[in-house]
C-alpha cells in the first residue's frame, strides 16, 4: 500500500526547546553538534498515491498534523518497494 | 552548513498509541486513511557530512535519539542547496 510522509518541523525562527535539549544531552555524551531541531514525522498509509490524495494529506497536515503559526510541513509520496 | 536527518519510527509490530490518535481524529475530521504512525524527525547540523560524521550520527541515534527496543531509525544526509 503506497504511504504518504508528512514532515512536521518547527520554524526556523521559533525556539525549539526539545532540540536545545537534545542537543545538550549529545554535547554531554561527547557527540560535537552545531544545531539540533526536533520534529515530527508521520507515516500515512493511503489506497492511492495520487494527485488527490496527496492534495488531501496537504489538508491534513495543514488542519491536524501541524500548527502553522510555529511549524513548517513538507509531504512526500513514498512508494512501496 | 550540511545536515544529516535522524528519522525515528515505532518498530511496525509495536503498538503506537500516538498513531492511532492522529489516525481516529484525521477520520473524524472525514479523511479516508488505512493507517497512521506517528515517529520523530532530528535535524542535526554537522560540520561535514562524511562517512565519519555519518558514522557518528548512527551511534547517535542508537544512544539517545532513538530507544531501539521499540523504534527504529534511519540516517539520510541531507545537503543545503
Amino acid at each position: 500500500m503506497p504511504r504518504v510522509v508528512v514532515e512536521v518541523m518547527p520554524k526556523p525562527e521559533i525556539l525549539d526547546p526539545q532540540g536545545v535539549a537534545v542537543r545538550g544531552a549529545l554535547r554531554r555524551l561527547g557527540f560535537a553538534v552545531t544545531d539540533v531541531r526536533q520534529g515530527k514525522r508521520f507515516e500515512i498509509e493511503v489506497e492511492r498515491a495520487d494527485e488527490e490524495t496527496v492534495a488531501r494529506v496537504h489538508e491534513m497536515a495543514s488542519t491536524l498534523l501541524a500548527n502553522l503559526v510555529i511549524e513548517d510541513f513538507a509531504v512526500r509520496v513514498e512508494e512501496p518497494a
